[in-house]
């Protein structure tokens, strides 16, 4: 049986081969998930983003324990954009999910950059469609931080929960606007803690600004506020519960977010592959590294640096 | 005059208006850009990062003074890369450095996303330019966030300094090897708070780790560990004393960093240009929008329509 087959069939070392050459970018890559695709899109995805610190790795064991008690098949793939040039410094988080290591109905798995920007993105959306194919339902997409990336990344869910923890600085400061716009729930962890009640109040506060503010905004859900405490499972079921309720009602916001999710991915693949033959056919050789050094020594503009490839290109 | 000999004369107005064409991407914009861009490159540009709540602004706004009472110029580009959904959500804290409104020596500009990703990037890098040609010296840019992008912000500066602050959670873990990576000075900020010594220990005991570390690493200058309590003006003086400092002594560094922001530059620019071409030439009128239902309904996968496009632009 060849790779596809055996991922389809639920094979996870074949998922977990396929996931590395995604990342690793290697000829073949792209051929796997053409023969997935028609098989994927069954699958709810579900965001979990949020600062560092607020307890989203233990959050996300408990789930895991909670869609296993319903006997669902549930993937995990964790993403963190800022160790791009690190390469994968987020494992010692992971550690903690090993519990379920040994449960082959769970699949857990880290990513981070190698190199260029928006690899990532692109690469775990790809590792989301091959959980998908293979039969994992949910698949989970947690993310560490609040920046326009992990707002990227979430965005390709279908359910977003954002985990918020009381007494991290300015609350609502660090609550950014970006964040607003995709939260389907909030959930308040170590609701335990001094300043639950304050954070929940502040945030009903933003809800409700927000809700009166009129410019560019569309008729929406207002996102349920929860609490949870997942180092004690305390929460985790009603949340679970939500997550559900919520996925069933937002058909319609569904389909948006997947239309929006197919031109995000449709544009940054066009966009790696344009720049890709554009440097190999108008700057091959010592044209590229020449072009840049003429741009740092401020000799040429950027712009005009642009403008000569892309006239080379025919494209202009 | 036009526009940009009245922005070289050091027209505050002149300025804000080819800020705004860049931020708008007006038609003109870009050849304001390549007028000035044989002028620049002269200004030490300063980048502040770090956490919503550290203190930033309040710290940038007492760094304005220190550097106004030496009589310098001082520009600040503000950028809230999270805040793309919104289009301008930090203007509250923008608010404080007001007391420097009035002094014409002193230019500030807050910038937000109005759109696409990268847009943001290209734009601030594109505001710095105007600022070094219009003769501030420093120019800092300032992000919020410590994400990917805040980190590609910062990049663009000759000297970075991250803004922490006692007690916001897990202070090593919220400190992302990203941010490490990018780090010439660590700045404790609100250093009266308890847990500074703390936080200061962590710091020193993962900058000796990274020093530890083998693989990938460059011999580098180790960020130093500075304490301020900006809104009592301590330790900024010193602060400034030694972002001289290390300005003064990181020529080869600095002319790195250059070369990188340079390679950036032109591959954001020439990434936005050709899907823009793309766009217009392989996929008009309803093309666009058919190509992404196509794949939003999982009739054709993202990577074979990219290959229609670049076939269809004999790019393949």
């Amino acid at each position: 049986m060849d790779l596809v087959d055996r991922l389809m069939a639920g094979d996870a070392r074949a998922l977990a081969r396929a996931i590395s050459m995604i990342e690793e970018d290697v000829a073949g890559a792209v051929d796997v998930l053409r023969e997935v695709f028609p098989r994927t899109g069954r699958s709810m995805v579900l965001g979990v983003t949020g600062a560092p610190g607020a307890g989203k790795s233990s959050l996300v064991d408990r789930l895991i324990a909670h869609y296993r008690a319903r006997d669902q098949k549930i993937g995990v793939v964790a993403v963190d954009p800022s160790s791009a040039y690190s390469g994968g410094a987020i494992l010692g988080d992971r550690v903690r999910m090993q519990e379920h290591a040994t449960d082959p109905q769970v699949f857990i798995r880290s990513m981070a950059t190698r190199g260029h920007l928006g690899g990532l993105c692109r690469a775990a959306n790809d590792a989301v469609d091959l959980l998908d194919a293979a039969g994992y339902d949910p698949v989970v997409i947690e993310t560490v931080g609040v920046g326009q990336d992990e707002i990227e990344v979430a965005r390709a869910a279908d359910v977003v929960g954002v985990v918020l923890v009381p007494g991290m600085g300015d609350d609502i400061q660090a609550i950014k606007a970006g964040i607003l716009e995709i939260a389907d729930l909030f959930i308040i962890n170590k609701a335990d803690l001094a300043g639950a009640d304050r954070l929940a109040a502040d945030l009903e506060g933003m809800l409700s600004l927000a809700d009166n503010s009129i410019a560019g905004a569309l008729p929406r859900h207002r996102p349920e506020i929860l609490r949870t405490v997942a180092v004690r499972d305390e929460g985790v079921a009603e949340l679970v519960e939500r997550i559900d309720s919520f996925f069933e009602t937002s058909g319609a916001r569904r389909a948006e977010r997947r239309r929006e999710r197919a031109e995000s991915r449709f544009l940054s693949i066009l966009s790696e592959r344009l720049v890709g033959r554009a440097r190999e056919k108008a700057l091959p050789s010592t044209g590229y590294r020449k072009t840049i050094e003429e741009i740092a020594e401020r000799r040429t503009d950027p712009y005009t640096a642009v403008e000569r490839v892309v006239r080379k290109l025919g494209m202009s």
